[in-house]
């Protein structure tokens, strides 16, 4: 039994107020596999690359163990690529490029050998291909998780609320649930987009940490204050691939794990933006993370006595 | 040894999205006295009032053990006056109308029965104000704890860092922060900060919660999630009253207890924002309290085991 990610697999190039990049590795499905392969392996990989990709890259997934063979390579193409320009608050950003080359006409083939399915996490994707990804599973996954954003709902909302009808937990952030639910107070958006489909939802904040609802209950993980962030590109997809990591790895989908599931997706997160691209991500240690851990516990942690 | 409180109390107008009001009563020493009287009595006001100030709501105020003997009563003068309106998102709010009236004349006066204050709350008031108040007790507090806004940054900058410079406890909110410090990140706006002389700092995030700085720590407190915030006035101020009121009942100052008492001014403003004014601040019950509480228990309890 295994996690399957779909998603992109590209090349960024990204300004900050801290510094440039040129092209560099990027996408979706990039950030969470080597999120999740801290925590469980194989991740078994679908996605789609051009002949530029670079096989360094490959090689580097594989050694963390990183399935490829849902990695379509399309020789005579070009990869993904997307630049972009973060305002000095980091919470907002200019697309400069989008150039979609492979991914505009991408059409995912599920290996046989991905038929054991257990967890499937949709990363941020047209979602026609999430949906086909779905459709192609023989078995239905323990759980299906499904990240999206505001694009899509302004693109393709039929489609979109065709995959949210049949997904486990929706990642949106906080101003796509207001979009996708016609509800300012998130409580209400929640509610809303609950009856779409998914049992769970999870709003994101940003730097104000995340918010998990399921039926009546909520649970709220946040962020960890930091000195600097240094560039927020892909925190969003690293979150997703913590989260889905400790559940893949923990075999346990209850609500008490699932708030487990997030923090431990907040500390992936608060690496990621420490530092361009994927860069942190593919620095850290288990022991990194242990003390990472240990700092939302100290961050959160409190004892009450009632009045 | 008792808690002694000074601030305005006073009459609003507020309008929200959801409604107006008449005058009614507030004040930042109304909501903080209202808020720790749950917690500590007697609560000691030092304020000033019009002849217009209602004698009933000063009886209110006694028979839930608020001390009255420092609050002025100028008969042939008004009440501070302030009108203000809400917009949509209810983080943002022009200023319609303010009378200053008796508070422009302030000059507080601690009563001897007063002198055995322990814990010192300065709402939110002209630093002129608050650290006459400071120079007239005998014996300094064990401890201090100061609110202000981002007004008195730009008329009064230097008799705020003279009262800062004395304080245990400073809140702000984080626009109050960035430009107090000069600093965007919050870490290191916080780290500023505390050079100017407070050893905790509390930075009030709204619906996103509050941040808790103590040399190389840090807590955060999230906001209870809300379906609807009917009005957000004394928020701020409803939250320093439990603050206090909770260190003040328990007398344990240490950094462990101050996280709890974040929480307990967490829950507090949770219940202030639930109708106009005082209005639920009134209402509420020991019970209440105790079932808000463990609400925020709820929201950011979390088990982990480490990878």
């Amino acid at each position: 039994m295994s996690l399957v990610v779909v998603g992109s697999m590209a090349f960024d190039a990204i300004e900050t107020p801290f510094g440039k990049t040129d092209k560099i590795i990027g996408g979706a499905a990039t950030y969470i596999a080597w999120c999740a392969s801290n925590f469980t392996q194989p991740v078994k990989q679908i996605s789609v690359v051009g002949g530029d990709f670079p096989q360094a890259e490959l090689d580097a997934l594989t050694a963390r163990g990183v399935a490829l063979e849902g990695v379509q390579i399309k020789k005579d193409e070009k990869s993904f690529f997307w630049s972009g320009k973060y305002h000095m608050d980091m919470n907002t950003r200019d697309t400069l490029v989008t150039e979609l080359n492979v991914l505009g006409t991408f059409d995912p083939k599920v290996p046989d050998s991905y038929q054991d399915c257990e967890f499937l996490m949709l990363g941020n994707l047209a979602p026609a291909v999430q949906l086909s990804v779905i459709d192609q599973l023989k078995n239905k996954p323990k759980l299906i998780v499904m990240d999206t954003m505001n694009f899509w709902m302004e693109v393709a909302l039929d489609d979109l609320k065709a995959v949210i009808a049949k997904v486990d937990v929706l990642l949106v952030n906080d101003s796509e649930a207001r979009e996708l639910s016609g509800e300012f107070s998130l409580v209400r958006a929640a509610q809303k987009i609950m009856t779409m489909g998914p049992k769970y939802l999870i709003i994101k904040k940003g730097e104000h940490g995340a918010l998990l609802f399921h039926e009546n209950s909520v649970f709220f993980a946040p962020a960890l204050p930091l000195e600097e962030v240094f560039d927020p590109t892909g925190a969003g997809d690293t979150f997703a691939g913590g989260f889905i990591g400790h559940l893949a790895r923990t075999k346990d989908i209850s609500f008490k794990n699932m708030k487990t599931a997030i923090i431990v997706g907040s500390a992936m997160a608060s690496f990621c933006v420490e530092k361009f691209g994927t860069e942190r991500l593919r620095e850290i240690s288990k022991a990194d993370i242990d003390a990472r851990l240990n700092e939302f516990v100290q961050l959160v942690n409190f004892d009450i006595d009632l009045v």
